[in-house]
């Protein structure tokens, strides 16, 4: 269990398998955020069709509603949401450290003030797991401390090494709790420091075997050119052997470029965020559902989609849903892009299997940046 | 086409079958509402997988957003939405008669502020055929003079007999204008007064042969025993050939009362509306969602229904997403209250076949009252 097998590579790029208790995931793949047990507009049978092979819910949303001791007790996650498939729980680091202003992270843990009554409430490494070892997903995270995309070296460094001092005590926690149905992932820190980021791995490897590793910290406010420069200096330094996640990741084209430097997993509510304002990727760029140009097009949203939304509705309709305000709208275009993300695995996946990935990136980029925003 | 065959009775209960140029609906029957071309949260394969046999259509809403001409240039209401099965639309002489302070009804027409933008628009039964024409359901409504239930005499007299010149007005343009795919019915007004209803039925039957008829101007802020008053008066001197339709009627105990005197079909916006409120019907009364006491509760919403929603969710989760504010728990309750009414009609009309009627009756309006609301 939680094996990965490589099976392709083409430069960085990689394709391969990991076996999960609940299933087996092929890579390159984007998993859908699900933040509150649900895939926000989505029935889990939507989320099925898209092809999704795993999705992610969120530690300290799931924490403070509804509670993972009633998550436990309706039986763990999968069976509450009734989502067969794997799952991965972040550990809450990232949505406490986004709480600026309303947190302090002591070497403890952080104490932070919950969104949704202003209650203090306190997550260590030893309660995210705790947490998460309720929750019962196929994949836990260790709880990490994250900094800016601007965070000088020191403040990166100390977030770095907080992060190693708090992995080894999230590893203790779950080496006492969890059974053989959940693993435990760190979290390479670092900032945009490619010492630091190679210091977080050496610290990260040198206190366990790990299934799988992901890297924490980016696409949090620096430039798109920094995040590649520094994946470009640690992702080769991963062993082989592991699955790498890029926490938070991303729009169409970082999902590109993250593979393209050797990344397997991604996630990022964008996918669902925008399809609730009725923003899409397509093929050619982005549509703006609203525009009044769709009023009577009968053309799908995007003619190269094979999702649900696009084989079946016009964009006429469409726009009709989301300028009457149906919830119906917002569901179809969250549909479709996330339709489009895990497509953009699968097909990279294909291009890496059969020796045409780079010609197929540099296609699909231009292609996809012609037009811009309509 | 349009024919209206009766299979048996119970009294003045009755069951029957309804052609139609898209499909044949089993009656009695519920028809859930898609004011905006579509059932409001709901998915048309969600919609047809509660046994909707026949949805309506909104002509006011309809005609504000996207406008007829829309719907007409994309193919009809059927083609837009993805809707294959039949489709009744109303007049908007409900709607226009609910903007109270905001209209003025005159012979020719009602003049009116869009609930929009405040515009001031017109629908005369000429425009409102011409806008259902455009639509293009398998049934169209006349353009009525609707009163309130408190209404006097002399006013439900007034509209009563507007509403006979208006149909008179309606069947003509709808004569000029329609092809043989779409019916028109007429609507019985008169208020809570039995001679009116009398005259208004006989004033009808006197202009056309019609596929079927409506009861309009129920439901409206009377009592309910005056009501099932103007039901017991009317509903037996229609004749037996023609489908019976009691608009915008009704809740669960509605439905039963209104088949028990022999109303074919209903329409009703509250299955979506109460579900969007995380209320839901249930065989052992109302259920409110959100209590507290389904925090951790592993039941369905109704261990007796056989929906979507309480063939697979628990109270826990559906509690949960209402709490948190996640739009699928909007769905689900939504799936459920629909497959309930529609459910409804299928049980009565089962009971009205095989000769247990009266006794079915009795017996589910005895469970549902016995809980109440929790």
């Amino acid at each position: 269990m939680f094996e990965f097998r490589l099976e392709a590579t083409a430069g960085a790029a990689r394709a391969g398998e990991l076996r999960l208790p609940r299933g087996t995931i092929q890579t390159p793949a984007f998993m859908p955020v699900g933040t509150h047990g649900t895939v926000r507009g989505l029935h889990p049978d939507e989320v099925d069709r898209t092809g999704a092979q795993i999705i992610l819910g969120n530690t300290y949303h799931l924490h403070l509603r509804p509670g993972e001791e009633v998550i436990r007790q309706m039986g763990g996650l999968h069976r509450f949401t009734t989502w067969s498939k794997p799952i991965l729980t972040d550990s809450g680091g990232f949505q406490v450290f986004s709480l600026e202003g309303l947190r302090t992270i002591e070497e403890e843990g952080v104490e932070f003030a919950s969104h949704i009554d202003g209650s203090l409430r306190t997550i260590t490494p030893e309660s995210a797991i705790e947490i998460q070892c309720a929750l019962g997903a196929d994949i836990a995270m260790a709880f990490d401390h994250v900094v800016p995309g601007q965070a000088s070296f020191a403040l990166a460094e100390e977030g770095m090494e907080r992060t190693l001092r708090w992995l080894e005590r999230c590893r203790n926690r779950h080496h006492d709790l969890s059974d053989d149905k959940q693993t435990l992932w760190p979290i390479l820190q670092g900032g945009t420091f490619p010492d630091l980021r190679l210091r977080s791995l050496e610290g990260t490897l040198a206190q366990n075997t790990w299934t799988g590793v992901a890297i924490g910290g980016l696409s949090v406010g620096e430039a798109k050119e920094t995040m590649h420069g520094v994946l470009d200096q640690i992702v080769p330094q991963i062993p082989a052997t592991l699955p790498r996640y890029l926490m938070g990741v991303g729009f169409p084209d970082d999902l590109i470029e993250g593979i393209a430097r050797g990344v397997d997993l991604f996630d990022c509510v964008a996918a669902t965020r925008n399809g609730r304002h009725g923003s899409a990727w397509t093929h050619s760029g982005k549509v703006n559902v609203r525009n009044a140009t769709n009023r009577t097009s009968d053309a799908p949203l995007d003619p190269k989609c094979d999702c649900e939304t696009c084989t079946r509705f016009s964009l006429a309709y469409l726009r009709h849903l989301f300028v009457v305000e149906e919830m119906l709208g917002l569901r179809l275009v969250s549909i479709h892009n996330v339709r489009f993300l895990v497509r953009l695995g699968e097909l990279a996946r294909n291009a890496i299997l059969d020796g045409t990935f780079d010609r197929w990136r540099e296609d699909w980029l231009r292609h996809y940046h012609h037009r811009g925003e309509v």
